[in-house]
């Protein structure tokens, strides 16, 4: 443990609680003839495949911000949905600029980075990362995102780009994520790994199981605790 | 001048002091027998003509750690200087990665962050800029950097950039530099642009001119002056 240098994060889930805030932003641009809860969640889930479209190369490089955007005019339609203007539709998508940290978010991250180098491994753009960053007062030490390196996670690109960036190895670099599918493709490349429970991460009416994995390094209920076990 | 967003800036020369940094270093890791100023501004000298090769496609991409580094092993054999182990010639590059910001550079950017994305826009690579951020304590919410766009500056994608990161339009974006060549060039990308003065950047023995050039929307002394007059 006493190698581990960069502490690279992902952000949506792990860092900042996407559902409640995109779900608090869909009944206000809306309201509450749709259920923002589960709207929130058919967004989110449209994500993974329109990844998938970019990963395949059926759509050239896209950033988060317009693949969110093609899956918004996809689920308002689904969700029958035709009140909102362009300009509407726009600052709603940029909900995702705006996601709330996790409670015990900032305070972890301060913590954490009095001993390492933290930053953010997403498949967020840059932009996106800075304002929301900048928002809720996450003290990145950089800001890394797929954007950097052409290839969303889990592409072993990523997780490689990172210790590049910093010139550590491997070993010197831990992937701290809320998901353990990113967890397993950051150990396919030989980095140690953190787990983060996050229960609530689809809303307390979906409760996801958080169960330990031995084959991570560490295993904490939030940032605070983490820091804890990492000696900050 | 209100329709400003984004601020980017140069880092090498406009945020911090490489001059004395570098000088520091050389004589702490040489000691007396070279003139560390002269050394310092040998160093810096061979900067563009290493960015040269690889714009001119002679090199592949390359960092600046690995340029300045090509360039530090140049120079030792030009100033005859032999005693240094591969650890030290390793660590003495490093010396980049440590450069101490300008007296009012952390104030200034804590001034402009308050009102403006702050990000770096600096041909260095990005985990240098991060490693010199965290140890000066420069509050940047974003590091930008030849890296992310394969380019050098002055190539008008790392400009361009910089606007496509932030999406907002080049009127909206202020290039912050201590170079008048820098500026130029994005100007002619439709920037805004400041020159600060940093007649010591070259060294107290090798002032430089810093004279107003009327094309550049703001003229400041520094970076406390530049806040005061963007109303931070």
């Amino acid at each position: 443990m006493s190698q581990i240098k960069v502490l690279a994060f992902d952000v949506f889930g792990t860092v900042v609680d996407w559902h409640s805030s995109i779900s608090r932003e869909v009944t206000a641009f809306i309201g509450h003839r749709v259920d923002g809860d589960e709207f929130a969640r058919a967004w989110r889930a449209g994500y993974q495949p329109a990844m998938a479209r970019v990963m395949s190369g059926e759509l050239g490089w896209t950033s988060i911000d317009d693949l969110h955007r093609m899956i918004l005019d996809e689920i308002l339609d689904r969700f029958s949905v035709d009140s909102l203007s362009e300009r509407d539709k726009a600052e709603l998508n940029k909900a995702w600029h705006r996601l709330e940290p996790w409670a015990d978010s900032v305070e972890g991250l301060h913590r954490l980075s009095t001993r390492f180098m933290i930053c953010t491994l997403s498949n967020g753009n840059l932009g996106l990362l800075a304002n929301m960053a900048k928002r809720a007062g996450l003290p990145w030490d950089c800001i890394l995102s797929a954007e950097v390196f052409r290839q969303y996670k889990p592409h072993p690109d990523t997780y490689l780009g990172v210790c590049r960036v910093f010139d550590v190895s491997p070993e010197q670099t831990l992937l701290v994520a809320a998901h353990q599918s990113d967890l397993v493709a950051a150990r396919q490349c030989g980095l140690k790994t953190a787990y983060i429970e996050r229960p609530d991460e689809f809303g307390p009416s979906h409760r996801k199981a958080v169960d330990p994995n031995p084959d991570n390094t560490l295993h904490a209920r939030d940032l605070i605790h983490l820091a804890s076990q990492l000696g900050c």
